[in-house]
């Protein structure tokens, strides 16, 4: 599996702060906004950046593990959630509409059958991962599907003119994946990657702790175990699809809109296999989830907003987008100095 | 001047969390949103509160202390971005037109002679403030009227159906003039409520610090001063006129939506004036001001966004707007378990 992601327009750096540093404001006083057009500039090779056609992407799946009891919530829940979402009325559904984001769901592996649905996208590549307490998650060959499949996606609307591609998740038991997954990828101990997800208790916490450990051992992967390994062994569908759409986006310039614990998962998979995403990604929200935190500082990543939140959905990235949107707009808009006729600092 | 604030509805709180408890997500799960949604339906007295009408204000004014060294900038800088404002050029203008916010501009007092001008609101107190360092910034009468005619622009927008106000500010020294306030009305050490404002280097921090030591000797006020005191001997009219505006305001319901340091200096007198405007308030950004902190934990406040900010104009407030809307909008617009048929918690 090969992306050619292309690296970004250094060469404009110092005309794009220059830019920055002529606008009618103190020098630096729009503070993180302030990098953030800096990047969106490099990535579009411009001085006059445009974030059209806002997307986000709601990927769904399965995991064989939820019914060992990793979630506080019953499996089901993911298939009622996409209904919800396809009928308007989740978190994700009400803040991509108030902030003008285009919503898609994503059908990667839902242990249901939804039958023939204008508004879903089927890209199902088993009715959820098997169980990784007994066996891996998914064969190499399913691995790779989910993974093209969402390199397809991410390309797909790359092409439509998308230029600013947010990234959601639905999957109960996805936060047991992730603990995973960062385990091995960011080289943290399991316990500190490990979190409430949805709302254990302690009893809870203390069992997921426990059957992840036990995954750990059975899985018995070498600690320098590669991204692709990993991602196979603990799934899940709706993780490998989002890592395969990121690096198919961020292939064609696409920037990313990275949501919390799960999404940042998957971005970890997609920086293994093309280092060079990292420049593409916007780091969103702090997820509550502790192993959010080992991700971040794997990813030298700062995040925007930190409002405590741990839904999940693609939700931080929906409620962070108007600030992206803020940064390309002040770069494009504000006047400087010299065309205002305002006095420079003494 | 007294203020009769309205108490929350209390009594409504538990119907309202019942209703954000029954949303399709786990407990909790929102963060600081929850909080917010329930502060603004206890605001409005309903559980489908409107956050109609959004406005932002920004409050303009000079200081006579300006011209003795306490900024980086020319104090000529406050009627040059106010033309910026008019001609939609500044920082604010772009943030408030890209999040759905009517900007106003109020001269409270800049010392420059606009003219008469369709889109600038003359509530011109007076060309400047008077040099606190010399002699107390404005007279008690002056101070009356800034608060009274602000309270006037708070009633007035609020009785034409605007539930949510935004305030900024402009006027070159104000950083200095909150400093002051903050040191009498939260009793920290001069020194920590002092920063750079604008972008003043080291030898221009330590001459601000020196002369706002001198204007504190020169005023001679007792440390228990009141805050009709305070405001009165250090100004400015920008700041007496938007807390008269938020206590008008929050006298017919409406929310709050506070900015930075200088925003919040007024706030500390309105809070001072009527306790019970505390609760109409949703602090919007972290400023990189050291003052500021010293106001959140005397308002015991969290904010909701933190991207190293310190540009004013309200520009904080306009930025975390969204976040706010998205909070009455998942109160409104978000299914509930029942109402979407998804599984609750085992």
């Amino acid at each position: 599996m090969h992306f050619s992601i292309p690296a970004l327009d250094t060469a404009l750096a110092p005309a794009l702060q220059a830019k920055i540093n002529s606008k009618t404001k103190p020098l630096g006083a729009l503070g993180q906004l302030e990098q953030l057009a800096l990047q969106i500039g490099q990535i579009q090779k411009t001085l006059t950046p445009s974030l059209d056609q806002p997307h986000l992407l709601v990927f769904a799946g399965d995991h064989g593990a939820a019914k060992a009891g990793v979630s506080a919530f019953p499996q089901d829940v993911t298939w009622q959630m996409v209904e919800n979402f396809l009928a308007g009325g989740a978190a994700i559904n009400v803040f991509a509409r108030q902030n003008g984001m285009q919503l898609k769901i994503i059908d990667a592996g839902v242990a249901h059958d939804f039958g023939k649905r204008d508004t879903l996208i089927d890209a199902k590549i088993a009715p959820g991962t098997r169980n990784y307490l007994a066996e891996p998650a998914m064969s190499a060959a399913e691995r790779d599907a989910a993974l093209a499949k969402g390199a397809e996606i991410g390309r797909q609307l790359a092409g439509q003119g998308c230029k600013v591609l947010g990234f959601g998740e639905m999957g109960i038991g996805n936060t047991a994946a992730a603990s995973l997954i960062t385990h091995y990828l960011t080289h943290t101990p399991l316990a500190d990657c490990i979190g409430r997800g949805t709302g254990l208790d302690d009893a809870g916490l203390a069992r997921k702790r426990d059957l992840l450990a036990q995954a750990v051992k059975r899985a018995a992967l070498p600690t320098d175990a590669n991204a692709l390994a990993v991602l196979a062994e603990f799934g899940g569908f709706e993780i490998a699809m989002m890592a395969g759409a990121m690096l198919g986006a961020a292939e064609k310039g696409t920037l990313l809109l990275i949501d919390g614990f799960i999404v940042t998962s998957a971005l970890l998979v997609a920086a293994r296999i093309a280092p060079q995403i990292r420049d593409y990604c916007v780091f969103c929200h702090r997820s509550a989830e502790p192993g959010h935190l080992a991700q971040l500082n794997d990813l030298k990543a700062e995040t925007l907003i930190d409002l405590g939140l741990r839904l999940g959905e693609g939700t931080g990235a929906a409620l962070a987008w108007p600030l992206v949107r803020a940064a390309a707009a002040f770069l494009n808009e504000m006047a400087s100095f010299e065309s205002a006729g305002v006095s420079e600092k003494a």
